[in-house]
């Protein structure tokens, strides 16, 4: 059986991510209809990776993006070192936390357990609603679940998943100070063919560049110019000189696509170094498709034999 | 006397580079070869900037890159946000640890207070020297030292200023795993005349783009083909939806000059919003210098008066 | 009285566009609702520049671009090489012929004078009107009237205006094979300020460019990056290898147009050699206005005084 | 036996090139070692492309630059126009006239016969050399000497090869004013496959493009960003309108080259209209070769497969 590996423990929002995608039938060696999996818990985010690279599972699910933080540093720094993985899939999830109690609880809650960044977002939340309980910090908001089924605080900010693994009552669900909170979570693996092109894909690569003037805008002229839809550019440091980093870029289309095939081969050709991070569905259009060349490549085989 | 925010307590990395502003003559309103001025100690980064906003004080101190973790994110999303704020000074420290015991302990260390960040730098060091100590987390590098000085704890992981206004012992200096570890910091006050161009100056703006394909290359094109060297780009999400972001450059050079002022306007006309950070003197050279347009001004100037 | 150079003899249309820009008000020099000026006549078209360089006259008026044959070579070279003249004025003229005969002439028509260049775009109008006269090379269509008035032949293709000075008969007017035949003419003389800005202007460089790959490329950039309309391009060989150009550059816009002056500085700084040929009124609106950068510019001194 | 259509009579500088693509074996169609040809006299340089549009010629070499006289625009318009035409071969002739006489002519030269373009370039010659002789015009080089033998004038300003073939004597050789006066021929026959690549090629367009700003620029940058060299950009009016242009391009390369094969499908997405007027070899290299993308080509199919 698959073994994908996550951040735990059960019930975090990445797992949450993970049964989306294995529902949705976007993991390759999982077969349609089919929802078996081993998982593996980790630690950490960029410690699922590991266990891609390190032989103890066959995909890692992680999170990428958030619209409210940014970029998970981890994850793409992750993806930017050592050996190459390569992403299969993705699923975008609303962030909403769950409130939990133990079941039967019914006297004053007095301590709630939050994870820091969670606490960031529901805030509002608690001076409204619980006022007068002392935060608790967590290492992750599944743990907070954890806490209350294991008594030390009265209440949790978690997630839905995790109030049913531990078998909590919820107090308040879908809780958010600020509306459109969503995380984009990538399925990672060895690198393998990619899955096929399916009109709404994303193609993503990391480039490290010569420092010489003008060539970012270069590099990003060899999609522009062929009505690539660059969706995301997130800059990183090189973590060996202040001043110099690497770049990841998102683009609407497959490496199938001519066009992006071509743009491809031109970073390739002009960067230092281009890492390819994959091509994926995205499920859903989102930016412009890139342009088809079939028409054009007709008249240049007609050009070549002469019958144009 | 001027009213300077940074984050405390007393022997923060950014109080120590802010006392190196001072010394260096690069902050206005200190006349040179004084140094005082009156610190305001703030509990966050962000809340520094607050200071000045609010007029609690006259400017912030703040981190704003780090060579090892890349930007520091809520330094620029504060930058970026609420009302204007500009950058005056700029001073880049080396980061190196100091470990500290309280003056006269003989016994075996068995904790070391550490902030997580410094934590992870520091990892190597503490598994070579001092294998045995259990971690104990703290809220930022100067607050170990004065968990140390306080004495719930045997050693710290702190700094050197931190070390010196404490009267502490210093066990080992320059302790970090992974070299050329450097933060820089920037001065940030109210809006206002910017300190005049001393040849090697650094100028900053936060970019808003109409959500068109190609927006970002132009806009990057304003300053390559001008020959103006684009010395960092950074991403930020708007907050407002995944997908969408706000870019910030650097470039080298000063708005006054001609041609760094040419981009601005140009960047001014093409971009949906322009928040101007400022311009200010870097100290040293770093990268190539904007071309001088003064030989194209005079002729500019005789065809105009029909005498080139 | 201001001396005026142009192709003779009397009546050509080189004469006729000239008369037009001195009754349009369009010649410099010449106060409004005056029309008197010294004719210069020359044998060729570089002959009128030449006569403005070596002081016989103050101004030229030479064709420059035609619908039909392009560009005219001659004053092209001419403008480009040698002392620098400037462009102040210009008129489009429609080009159509007027056949001409001796008053009174009521025989057959047997021969036809005609300019080798008009022949070819009355041939179909001859072929149908006077099938069997046989056709007399000219040395210029105004010649063609001369040559019916001394006699010579029976018949003249020929301009209105020597149809007028000669005294001829007018057998048929507006003749010409292809609609839309036009001919546009402009005024040079030597190096002076530009006309005023109008509002509907054009100006002119003549680049050269160091011998590398991209250079035109970065060159005509310089335009359109700054959303200057390019209404001309023109390459000439430099008459030293064959492979090396120069380039003739029109644009919408004027000298004193913010964004036409950064251009030309930016032109003067990237290429070998800019030859600026002027700026001056088109009568009438052709191409995109260049952008207004009144605001950009507001807001630049804006932040240069700490007041943005 | 292959049909090739030239401008005569006997000797023109344009059969003196063809001659030289025959030995050469450039010509597709005639073995190497074989120089038999059937020649096909016209009277202009476009009725020898019509020959071959209208069956009456295999192919035409017509001259197509002159590195003093710049394009020769009959030729440019008659290959952009009409049915499509290919070029298959090139040859560039240096220019420089010889000046003959009858066999025995030992008294004074009163008359010299020259066409007009040539004795422009002798200018400096016969005012030196013949100052006294009244120039007679001609309608071709070769005419001249025809003019001569036949007794109608006592000296021509001609061609080598048409001395040779009138058998007349040779007063003065390679005389020419200016030097390095070259003219270019081309080979053109109905559209076929390209001749091999050889690694010193050339590749022709023409294009049409819609009427917007940045329109060229968006063109040649297709080319500029695949590092392919642009050689020779020449705009000729559409003969439709005032201000409306197409554009003749040559770069270096061969259509069989990854990146010329890509720059041409992005051609014929972006514009109007492409004419492809061939890739030929040029013999000797100018300009950078286009830069080969085999190593990109495998990292792609690498990618693709799963195993880079």
């Amino acid at each position: 059986m698959l073994r994908i590996a996550y951040l735990g423990p059960e019930g975090t929002f990445t797992e949450a991510a993970l049964l989306q995608m294995v529902t949705a039938g976007l993991i390759p060696g999982i077969p349609d209809g089919e929802a078996e999996f081993t998982p593996v818990l980790t630690d950490t985010t960029p410690g699922a990776l590991a266990a891609v690279r390190n032989g103890a599972a066959d995909y890692a699910c992680v999170p990428i993006e958030n619209s409210i933080e940014g970029s998970v540093l981890q994850t793409m720094d992750s993806l930017a070192a050592g050996s190459p993985l390569q992403i299969y899939a993705e699923f975008t999830l609303d962030v909403a936390f769950t409130i939990v109690t133990r079941p039967g609880h019914s006297g004053p809650i007095r301590t709630v357990a939050a994870f820091p960044v969670a606490l960031a977002q529901v805030r509002r939340w608690l001076a409204a609603n619980l006022p007068d309980a002392d935060v608790v910090p967590t290492t992750s908001n599944a743990a907070a679940a954890h806490d209350v089924a294991e008594g030390r605080v009265d209440a949790g900010v978690s997630t839905r998943l995790a109030a049913q693994r531990c078998g909590l009552d919820v107090l308040a669900d879908r809780v958010v100070d600020e509306a459109n909170a969503r995380t984009r979570f990538v399925l990672a693996g060895q690198p393998g063919p990619p899955p096929p092109a399916t009109g709404a894909d994303r193609t993503s690569v990391v480039l490290r560049l010569d420092n010489v003037p003008g060539a970012l805008v270069a590099a990003m002229t060899e999609l522009s110019i062929r009505d690539i839809d660059l969706t995301r550019i997130e800059s990183r440091p090189t973590r060996t000189e202040l001043g110099t980093y690497m770049f990841f870029l998102d683009c609407v289309g497959h490496i199938d696509d001519d066009s992006v095939a071509e743009a491809l081969k031109a970073l390739f050709r002009r960067c230092a170094d281009v890492r390819y991070l994959g091509s994926w569905p995205t499920g859903s259009a989102a930016g412009a498709l890139p342009p088809q060349l079939d028409e054009a490549s007709q008249w240049l085989t007609r050009l070549r034999g002469g019958t144009a």
